[in-house]
């Protein structure tokens, strides 16, 4: 059933928030087969791993290969992972706490499984495919529900003793409070998320000042997406747009902060929000940053939007399990 | 006249914003002499080098050891660096900007000479002989008249392209502004450098809430030095005592950004206000980062004193030295 028997063949997986994306590659990371599918991680880590595997199941069958045929799987996932174990630390957006993925998916299809963060596989991806190739610093900004961050460093991810790093969501640009809507008060999601400008916009749809946003979505945040916040300015809410660029300033902030402590060549911004609104959230944030840094920084980075839209998640977290299994050929008893 | 012909010798500089110290080592950096001297760096730049290399001249005299002998130059410097051209790119602290310090020495001394950022050099010399010993990832902050940082990551100084980074003094932690007493407003300088807590406590002072301060320093900034500030809340300056609780909050804040972001194991604090007080730095410092992590990062780090005070910055450099020059022994015609 195979289309090309005894080569190398990649799972990238990308967990998401909401929804799950999963791409069977080639050798060459070309795609073979694909689904998507709903996150759903309310309902629970034992459900959710089933998901995983019959999504990964149905892009092997879209790709028309047999599961002993696949040399490694790489999963992305949201929040802290300890990247060695394979272990999903606390993924709030999920809801799931020390939870064994790799082991867990492993046990299914029987090969080498790497669990990474899935910014830093997105951030990967870029590095290795798009638009922060051959960087030797590249950093990841992709707001979502919540913001994720991560970082390529002279090749390799940039990773703690036992934990996955680069949570640039949950660093503090103002003091810090209790909870708020999204994290802590203080930190970067709380201002900056898909969700942290959902509930301005909702506000400003519920006080009338911004009649096009109340018409698509109403003030129900559920219903506030990231394309409807960019049709909304582009048809006249100022109001809306004042909140994104204002999200955009934040976000700013934490990126001289990150060039203040890493340095990096390239910073990548990702995710719904950004490519919905690319230049507003480049130049903006873009802006922001170089006119907060000190002088010998202004001219050492770029920010850049993403390239590759979803595919930067699978294909990174693919091209790392190929990093870290290193591309051994699997001897399988089928063939 | 040389105490060990023929074998290596190091000198480490360490060149601070108000003292510079030279030390020479032997081949297992062991110190063979030393000497410190006033910066005085709103003097100029040609001023400043004649006295650096005096100060090489007279620690070498201590040693007993020819100029010919030194094998290599550590120097550190505050603020960002080229440490490949070993131009030092922006001091506000000494006034200086684009200065080639590399070659301005390596002139005077003919043999390899390293520059780095002071904080890289402090935090390399904790890692190699104190409080950071074999860490995988240990961050340096040293609080002074302003802030710095440094980093090393599986045994290298974490550096960008062309650049040091690490500068956590000047990320922020809160909305950021114009200029204040120290950087910009809103970045931890202006809230937690020496500078910042003088300034808080010359107010205290002034009002005549810190009757024991007044009594030793008064009010001018410049006599508010870290020792007196230890005594005046020793001696009951309650005033005193909670400006400075008040930074080091505000370090937390901070630390649990680096935390967030890098993931080191080790956090080491030095520099004047820390080594004045130690407890009361690494404890309140300590305790508001682990409040402000997410909870996979509770465990991860320690927030540790540095051990080795004014050594570590020249035993940083001087070693720092030896790794990028590679240890070679100079070959010179006297002996």
């Amino acid at each position: 059933m195979a289309t090309d028997t005894g080569k190398e063949c990649w799972v990238g997986f990308d967990l998401g928030g909401t929804k799950m994306l999963a791409t069977v590659f080639d050798a060459d990371f070309r795609p073979l087969g694909r689904r998507r599918r709903k996150t759903r991680g309310h309902e629970g880590v034992d459900v959710g791993i089933k998901r995983i595997v019959r999504t990964i199941h149905e892009a092997l069958q879209e790709a028309k290969l047999d599961p002993a045929r696949i040399t490694g799987i790489g999963i992305g996932c949201p929040g802290p992972i300890d990247p060695d174990r394979g272990i999903v630390l606390d993924t709030p957006n999920l809801g799931w706490r020390n939870v064994p993925l790799r082991d867990l998916v492993r046990q299914e299809f029987d090969c080498d499984v790497a669990v990474v963060n899935d910014v830093d596989a997105g951030i990967f991806g870029e590095y290795r495919f798009g638009a922060a190739r051959g960087t030797r610093c590249a950093v990841g900004i992709f707001p979502g529900t919540g913001i994720g961050g991560g970082c390529i460093y002279e090749g390799r991810i940039f990773r703690g003793a036992a934990v996955t790093c680069v949570e640039i969501g949950h660093t503090y640009i103002a003091p810090p409070g209790g909870l708020s809507g999204v994290g802590r008060k203080g930190t970067l999601e709380s201002v900056a998320s898909r969700l942290a400008i959902a509930a301005a916009a909702a506000q400003a749809a519920f006080r009338g000042e911004a009649p096009r946003l109340m018409q698509e979505a109403g003030t129900d945040l559920a219903n506030i997406r990231s394309s409807m916040l960019a049709s909304a300015i582009a048809a006249g809410d100022r109001a809306i747009e004042r909140i994104v660029r204002e999200a955009a300033e934040q976000l700013g902030i934490a990126i001289a902060n990150v060039v203040h402590i890493l340095a990096p060549e390239t910073i990548v911004l990702g995710g719904g929000l950004v490519e919905a609104m690319p230049r507003l959230f480049v130049d903006v944030a873009g802006q922001a940053a170089r006119r907060l840094v000190l002088s010998p920084y202004v001219d050492t980075f770029k920010v850049l939007p993403a390239e590759l839209g979803d595919d930067a998640g699978v294909l990174g977290a693919a091209a790392w399990a190929r990093e870290v299994v290193g591309g051994k050929l699997r001897v399988t008893s089928d063939e």
